[in-house]
C-alpha cells in the first residue's frame, strides 16, 4: 500500500460528504483513478469491466473486478477480502451475452443497496451506456443521479504525501525533458527520440523509479506543428523544423507535465518573441495566482499580456491535473478558461500550458503547478526558453 | 496515409454492408480503432469525445473532434475537407455544460440525417451514458441500436497490407521479448527493465520504427505472480523468483503480443513440467486450427491436451487482435473458450496465451497468429521455453 489506511480513511470520508451533499446513497466510482484514489488499487485491468462502490452504510468501499484481477486488488488496496469481489472469467466479453455488470447487481443486491440513489460517472469513459442501461432495467427501484465529477472534486485537493508524490513526479519530468531535448536531432529517427524519452519516463530517477504517464510522449513536428496529438513515425527530423515536447514524468501514477519546444538550427525571428511573450505571460500569470482567486481570472491575466505583444492562445490556457491512468492525465474538473468559476485553494494543481500557432509557427511552454498557502510553485526547475541546436 | 484510397474504401463499403444487414442507417464509431479503421484517423485525442459516421446515403465517412485535431484529421486521413469538422475548444471540459455531442448533434441536423437509425457502440468505453443521453434527447425522431461490434466485426479479417503490419509488428515483438529476457536480472529495479522494453517497443527495428502498444509492459514477479495486470515497481528482483512478461510489438497501431516466462535461479521441477505441457499443448492446437473451425473447438483441444497432465487455464485461451488503442490491444468479437461459436476463416488473427497458476507457480507462454488457407502461421519466431538465469 502506498498509502496509510488512514489516508484511505479520509478520502473515503469526504467522498461521503459530497454525496450526502449530492443526495446519493451509492456511488458507482468505473474511473481507474477515482478506484486507485478511494482504494489503493492499480493494475492495467480497466479494458474490462470493473469498479469500486462506496455506500453511505458500511465503512469500507467494495471493489469489484475480473477474478484474475482479484489477486491485485489483494496486494495494492487496503480492503478486507469480503469487499474484493471476483467475477469468473466467463463475464469477460461473453459470447453469451453475460455481462460483468450483471455481477456487479448481483454483489448490489447481495448487500441490500437495490432501492438507494446510486450516483454514476455518466461522462466518463469507462462508464458505458450499456452499464447503465443493465444497472437500470436489473433495478427497478433504484434512482440514479450523474456523479461524473463527485470523487474528481475531491481528488482535485492533494494531500501532502499526495504533492511529495507529485514533486518527486516532477524530478523525472526534468530527467525526461533534457532526454528529449538531447535525443532530438537532425537525422534522428522520431521513434528513437521517442524510445529515449519513455526510457527515461519509465526507469524514473536512481532514487524512484518512474511509472507509465498516462498520456505517451507528444511531439509534434515539422509540418505536422499544427496537430498537438500527434505521436511519432519513423520519420527522420530535418534541419530548420521546430519540435513540440508534451512529456510528463509519473510517479505511482501522479503525473507532473511539461511542454517545450525545440527549434533545430536557427529559429526565426518571430519564434524568439513568441517565446518571450509567453515567458513573460506566464511569469506575470504564475506571480498573480494565489488561493482565492478564479480559474477565469488567471486566464484573464494570461490573455491580456500576451495580447501586448499581438498574441492569441487559441486553447484553454490550463487543467488540473494529478493522480490519472490513460487516456488522460488532466483531471476535467476545472480549467483555466473564461467562464470557469472554480476558486484556487491550496493544493489544488493545474498545468498551464499555452500553445501558440500564429505566422506558421507552433509553440508550446508548460508550467506544473501546485497553490501554496499565498501564491503558488513549480513542479519543476527546467529553464523557460526556446532550445535551439 | 498508411493505406491506399482503395483500401479504406473497401473498408467502408463492408462496414455499409454489415450496417444494410442490421437495419443501421447511420453508424456513429466512437472507438479509437475504428475511427481509425475507417479513416486512417491517428492521434492522442481520444480523451476528449470525437467520432467518424458513416451514412448510407453518403460515399465518405465525417470525423468529428476538437479543432487543434482537425489538422490530425487532415494530415492523417483520406477525408476531403467537408467531412473534417471540428468544434470549438470551449466545447472541452466546458463548466457552462457545452459538450462536444452537441455538436455532433448540429452536423447530424447539418447533414439531415436526423429522423434516421443509427447505430452506436453502445458498450464501447469511448460511448459514455451522457452521449446516449444527448443524442436521444436531441433526436426525438431517431432510434438507436446496439453496434458495439459491428466495425469491430469488418476489421477481424484483416488485408495483405495489415498482415504485412502484423509481421513488422511481430519482428519488433521479437526484439522487445529478447530485450526483456536479457533485462530482468537479480538485483535489476523492475521499472529499469520495464524502460529497456518500452524504448525496444518504441524504436522498433532499424527497418521499420515501433508505436506503443495499446498496453504497457506487463511484468508480474514473485508474490505478484499470480496478478497478471500489476505493471512495475521500483523493487529489485530477487533469487529464485518467476517473472512473466506480457509484452507487444506494435507498428502502425498494428500488433503482435507475446508472452513468456523467466526463473531467476534454477526453476522449480513442476515449473518444467508445466512449461512442457503448456508447449506440448499449445503446439496440438496450433495443428488443429484451420478455416471451418470454430473457437470453442479450439479451445476443447486445448482444455484436453493440458488435462492429460493435471493441467487447468483458468481462463480464455486466446482472443481476436490487430489494429489498436488503449486501453486494449484484444478486438473483443471473438474468444477462443467455450460457446464461442465463431467459425475461423482466412486472416483472423489470434493471440493464444495460456495461464496458467497451479502448485504455487504462475506461467504464461503466449502464440500470436494468423489463420492461413489451410492452417495457421505464426507473427513471430521467438522459441517457446522456460527461460531461466
Amino acid at each position: 500500500m502506498l498509502f496509510t489506511e488512514k489516508e484511505y480513511e479520509t478520502r473515503v470520508k469526504k467522498t461521503k460528504k459530497r454525496m450526502e451533499a449530492a443526495g446519493v446513497e451509492v456511488l458507482i466510482a468505473t474511473h481507474p483513478a477515482n478506484m486507485n484514489y478511494l482504494t489503493g488499487y492499480d493494475g492495467w485491468s480497466f479494458y474490462v469491466h470493473q469498479c469500486v462502490i462506496i455506500s453511505l452504510d458500511q465503512d469500507e468501499p467494495v471493489w469489484i473486478g475480473r477474478n484474475m484481477d482479484g489477486n491485485a486488488a489483494k496486494v495494492t488496496t487496503f480492503l478486507s477480502e469480503e469487499n474484493i469481489r471476483n467475477y469468473d472469467d466467463d463475464y469477460v466479453h461473453s459470447p453469451v451475452g453475460k455481462h460483468p455488470i450483471d455481477f456487479v447487481v448481483d454483489v448490489i443486491k447481495d448487500k441490500g443497496w437495490e432501492d438507494k440513489i446510486f450516483g454514476v460517472e455518466m461522462d466518463q469513459f469507462y462508464f458505458t451506456h450499456k452499464t447503465y442501461q443493465i444497472l437500470n432495467d436489473s433495478l427497478p427501484n433504484a434512482r440514479f443521479k450523474d456523479a461524473t465529477f463527485l470523487v474528481a472534486k475531491v481528488r482535485a485537493i492533494k494531500s501532502a504525501q499526495e504533492i511529495e508524490f507529485m514533486k518527486r513526479a516532477g524530478k523525472i519530468a526534468e530527467k525526461v525533458m533534457q532526454t528529449g531535448i538531447d535525443a532530438v536531432n537532425v537525422g534522428v529517427r522520431e521513434c528513437d527520440a521517442a524510445a529515449e524519452i519513455s526510457h527515461a519516463q519509465i526507469s524514473g530517477t536512481d532514487e524512484f523509479g518512474g511509472d507509465y504517464p498516462a498520456i505517451v510522449p507528444l511531439m509534434p513536428a515539422g509540418d505536422g506543428i499544427d496537430a498537438p496529438h500527434l505521436t511519432w513515425s519513423d520519420r527522420r527530423y530535418k534541419e530548420n523544423e521546430p519540435v513540440i515536447l508534451e512529456l510528463s514524468g509519473c510517479y505511482n501514477r501522479y503525473h507532473a507535465p511539461i511542454a517545450r519546444t525545440v527549434y533545430l538550427g536557427e529559429a526565426p525571428k518571430r519564434m524568439q518573441e513568441i517565446t518571450d511573450l509567453v515567458i513573460e505571460g506566464l511569469d506575470e500569470t504564475l506571480d498573480f495566482i494565489e488561493p482565492g482567486v478564479t480559474c477565469e481570472a488567471v486566464e484573464e491575466k494570461w490573455r491580456n499580456s500576451i495580447a501586448k505583444g499581438g498574441l492569441v492562445d487559441a486553447s484553454r490556457l490550463g487543467y488540473a491535473f494529478g493522480l490519472n491512468y490513460p487516456p488522460d492525465w488532466g483531471e476535467q474538473v476545472a480549467s483555466m478558461r473564461p467562464k470557469d468559476k472554480t476558486v484556487l485553494k491550496e493544493n489544488m494543481t493545474f498545468h498551464l500550458i499555452p500553445i501558440i500557432w500564429q505566422d506558421d509557427i507552433g509553440f508550446e511552454m508548460s508550467s506544473a503547478i501546485r497553490i501554496t498557502e499565498n501564491g503558488c510553485e513549480e513542479f519543476y526547475d527546467f529553464p523557460k526558453k526556446l532550445y535551439t541546436k
